[in-house]
């Protein structure tokens, strides 16, 4: 396991075989993999994208980095494209979390005890539209949608950022819901939507209903857990088909 | 003049012969309509949408939200059309803004002394698609572009909250851009964009570089203050054709 320095919690890493790196010294991560002899590689976890000044890439970061060229800096889909073409010229293959974690993909239908009605399904209907808008242009994954009103929207800043911010728009009646899908388009072998127990604790904390997310397209960390938290906090967790 | 209560700064309206009222008031706003002969009406400024039952309507306000219906609360173009069209039947005409402040309309090209770069029209284009898109769903008008990353998306939190987020998110290099236009296919009779000083000095304190609006479809407000601020700030003001 290569933990990207910054990203990669120590505690969750600790308990197996791995090193560190910092996202620019691509030199020191590839040769990591090879000395291991890794041939598949498996991308996880959220990594905030760096700024190209921000990467100091080491010798083979900054040749990795001509290959990929600036103009790929210019959408989130853009430059992983570019990383798992660079990772497969450097005869790895990159292999999806959810073709490994297959028990931990989300399938069709509700998870736990809660239920729909029809204002969260219409609420869920406007959320894929709006999101479905947001992944045309390659930005977000998610949105926080109550009683039809759109109440915040997802770019960079994360699912936890927005439904923070989703708790002081809300307005009195029935709580909205969060709808988190897999932009068209995207490729699933990397930022898979995951959905976790603190997602859902967050999610109620914003006073949502429920959060719908991409039925063979989300990964549910801690899948026990996550139900567990929403039977507790009454949420729906449904899972939507593309 | 009638402010809205919760919505118009007292502060603003002193000056002008005006009364005030609650949103849900719609009888109360009618009479005082009538009373003072009105034929043309303009609306101005911002309103949260309320809920509905945060509404809480008089019986002539009840009678009017029977004629809009539900369904104009599931965007922000369904309501205000709906709006339009009440205030039509019962005899008045719905004026634009921009209509009648004709000088407070920014017209095409840069206002004040600060220039752009390729980097900026750059993102000015990407904010521009993404705005589009967002507009098509019926959502937001606004969005914080930097080095190609979209930064912040606005729903309903507003153009300033959304640059105090851009703030904390903005990576080292060149500054951001906000992008502010007019949604495809929005009645310019309401909602307006509008940019003034106070936007001008959140910009910059965001770290933005210039600020694009839509030529033709964009309120000034204190115009000359607005430029001495951008100015100050070394930030441009890019007013561009739909």
């Amino acid at each position: 396991m290569v933990g990207l320095e910054g990203f990669a919690e120590p505690a969750v890493i600790a308990p197996y075989p791995h090193d560190t790196a910092r996202l620019g010294a691509a030199g020191k991560i590839l040769a990591l993999l090879r000395e291991k002899a890794c041939r598949d590689v498996v991308l996880i976890g959220p990594v905030r994208r760096p700024s190209i000044l921000d990467l100091r890439p080491d010798t083979e970061g900054a040749k990795l980095l001509a290959r990929i060229g600036r103009a790929a800096f210019g959408g989130d889909d853009g430059l992983l494209a570019a990383v798992h073409r660079v990772l497969g010229e450097e005869g790895f293959r990159v292999v999806g979390a959810h073709e490994i974690l297959t028990e931990a993909v989300g399938g069709s239908g509700l998870l736990g005890r809660a239920q729909t009605d029809a204002a969260a399904l219409a609420d869920i209907e406007r959320g894929r539209a709006v999101v479905r808008a947001l992944g045309s242009v390659d930005v977000g994954q998610a949105c926080v949608v109550q009683q039809g009103i759109v109440l915040a929207v997802e770019a960079i800043e994360g699912t936890d950022a927005m439904l923070l911010r989703a708790k002081n728009l809300a307005r009195p009646g029935p709580g909205g819901v969060l709808v988190k899908l897999v932009k068209p388009g995207q490729d699933r072998r990397t930022d898979l939507p995951t959905i976790g127990p603190a997602t859902v604790r967050a999610a109620s904390a914003a006073g949502l209903r429920g959060i719908a997310y991409e039925a063979g397209g989300t990964l549910l960390a801690e899948r026990d857990a996550a139900i567990a938290a929403a039977d507790a906090a009454g949420l729906f967790l449904l899972g939507v088909e593309p």
